[in-house]
């Protein structure tokens, strides 16, 4: 038996358990072993299959002080655009389709910038902490060092994320064009709480202001209850120090809230009685509502998904076995559930979760899918631990003005074609 | 009151528990925010503490598509040293002092390598999978993809970390040279029960030889029942593709076990009834007993610590409150327990351990400190889940040859002096 009939056995064997419309795949079948049943790549050995490559008879490359990509994967990379007659004010997406897991690694964590990025010397940079203190402090890099540390994974997600798909029709695009506002990674600083106990908060103060130290003098007013809660001033990042694009030698941490809130190469807090109302929060970062009422202060990133392959760009070559992933998060807490359609949400099956799901940080799922080679709607739906769960998009859009732009959290679709071709649609 | 004669007052406050001796501290004292009873290093806030800095006044750098670090971070590299005459058999090795939380970015993942690093073209790279299997079979990168994946978060030790601690006298070094040939990550690939499965395994294969694609035609063994465990074929590192020195295109992944069994540009993998008894498992990378009898195939690297700050090179600049901090691991589960001692073992208190905790994995702990200024030996010791405790220098080399150098694992001191230097001591 050839491989390709083999194959084609496999592919017609009746030991798996279809869970949904067109082709989604009970994940126990998988774990017990069924994969085979659904039609696997893995090709039969010949005898000859292992050349001797070139790379086998000579030495490799030396060490390096500091570990670079393969330049086969120059294609892994950060895309990026600036407003007009500028250089550093807009923003550098994560390739989020040609990535796995939950962390993004640091040279693809996206970034949005509004004046560049500053190239700030940590032995004069400073932190002051003040307003309605009793001490009013200030902080060099190696003073913050010296208090007790924390970590935690989060994902940021810029406020502007998925912007596109409020267009009246759907965007070309891929992932990571549509929706790489968004990346996770282990952040590691001091807690917010321990610092303003340091300093004495004084009860009148009920919100802070946070400053930036680039060009564009990036402030936000953060509520109090959250700078007590989980807020961090991180220093590190997936273990070293914060990369410069992400806030140098420290930025504000805000698990959960808008990216931009989480201000970076933060120089300055002051707590106040009243938030700020600085150009950040009036002018931009506010909701507006479909009766044409601008929210302003809506700050964590309502619970989303998006599939990260198949999407634009990763053809399938062949009907048969895929798996469908992607990642899911919520600002409000962790991910309890990812449901996946493949016929365009008429049936649902729930995708596997990787452990361990954390609060406010990125979860990849991961569901069994035989495709069939006909045309297929790809879309998922996370719930989060409070019980919200992704709107459709006609249902966001209904209560948000056409011009809006913000959170956007909706159920995104992938349409697969007869070629194996995948695009944004709505549906 | 100025902030000299403040930070004495705090010094002296009354409101702090000592857990053990030499001024350990009660973690659950810092939670609640008795920090301030420690004396920490904010000081008070003038009005001219912000100067506006240079990188305030202009744009900063435009965006990049691969983010790299400030190059004020440059001495955050890996140190390495080859054979003679060579430039790619040896180590690179991970800064562990200047790194916090429980990731290494995967720069700095550390890197044996026998014949430096090969320059694999993904493309042609194939993975064979035969001997005792009903279907042999052949892999490329995108045939592997399709298969369901899994991630986790998994340290890699190599066999020989640590080894300079079996020397009679104590080596100078930070905790870089001495214990940095441990790392960090998170792994995404595919099962490899999977594949074996696929493959059809004989029930008489008890072993796999797993070869890799470098010069030095890397061979070691796998017992059957790992492979059929949590064995993983990994392609990703942190989300992005495994960095070429640590196995672009692909790697066998085999949690908890030494760090030279999980090959690295995996090509071939054959399944035995009985180990290859190669050159990588019989001249090296076995345990030399103080009998004189070297015992083979000693897999999982055993409980273990290291207090990565404060660590030499990171002096202590005065007395008052310090945080104690490093990482633990073990090779057999999840770290339960983690204790410290701030006077060379004759008391202990317990770290606080930063969650997730993961079998596995690194994990990050922590505890409050108040150094006197005075002498004293900091020393960490880990249990797992299994109960299995990290011996005494003394009591491990007891059952070692003083020729022994792999799976040192026993509790190392940090001695620290009136100036607050950090140097490394038999205690």
């Amino acid at each position: 038996m050839t491989n390709h009939e083999n194959r084609r056995k496999k592919a017609s064997s009746p030991d798996v358990t279809i869970v949904a419309g067109n082709g989604l795949v009970d994940r126990r079948a998988l774990l017990l072993g069924a994969v085979a049943g659904v039609s696997l790549p893995g090709a039969a050995a010949r005898a000859d299959a292992l050349a001797i490559e070139p790379w086998m008879t000579t030495p490799g490359a030396p060490f390096s002080a500091y570990g670079q990509p393969s330049h086969f994967e120059e294609k892994t990379a950060r895309s990026f655009a600036s407003a007009p007659g500028t250089t550093g004010a807009g923003a550098a997406r994560t390739p989020l389709h040609l990535l796995h897991g939950a962390v993004t690694p640091n040279g693809l964590h996206f970034e949005r910038s509004h004046s560049g990025v500053p190239d700030i010397d940590p032995a004069r940079h400073r932190l002051v902490l003040h307003g309605l203190v009793a001490r009013p402090l200030v902080f060099d890099l190696d003073a913050l060092s010296r208090y007790p540390m924390e970590s935690r994974f989060a994902f940021i997600e810029c406020g502007g994320n998925s912007a596109a798909l409020n267009a009246p029709e759907p965007a070309k695009g891929n992932a990571q064009a549509l929706h790489g506002l968004v990346s996770g990674a282990e952040w590691t600083g001091v807690r917010l709480a321990t610092l303003l106990d340091e300093a004495g908060l004084d009860p009148a103060a009920r919100w802070l202001l946070a400053e930036g130290a680039d060009a564009a003098g990036m402030c936000r007013s953060i509520p109090i209850e959250k700078a007590l809660d989980d807020a961090l001033i991180a220093l590190y990042q997936n273990g070293e120090r914060i990369r410069p694009s992400n806030g140098y030698p420290m930025r504000l941490l805000l698990p959960g809230y808008e990216g931009n809130m989480q201000v970076k190469w933060l120089r300055r807090l002051k707590a106040m009685a009243s938030p700020a109302m600085t150009k950040d929060e009036t002018s931009k970062y506010t909701l507006l509502g479909a009766d044409g009422i601008a929210q302003q202060f809506v700050f964590p990133m309502e619970v989303k998904s998006v599939i990260t392959r198949p999407s634009p760009g990763l053809a399938l070559t062949e009907p048969g076995y895929w798996e469908i992933s992607g990642l899911a998060w919520s600002g409000l807490g962790r991910i309890s559930k990812v449901e996946i359609s493949a016929d365009g949400g008429k049936s649902w099956a729930e995708a596997q979760l990787q452990g361990p799901v954390l609060s406010k940080a990125l979860t990849r799922f991961r569901l069994a899918w035989k495709w069939s080679g006909g045309p297929a709607i790809l879309q998922s739906r996370a719930t989060d631990e409070t019980g919200a769960v992704q709107p459709t998009r006609a249902a966001l859009l209904e209560r948000r003005s056409p011009r809006g732009i913000y959170h956007f959290n909706a159920i995104s679709s992938w349409r697969i074609d007869e070629k194996g071709e995948t695009a944004n649609v709505y549906a």
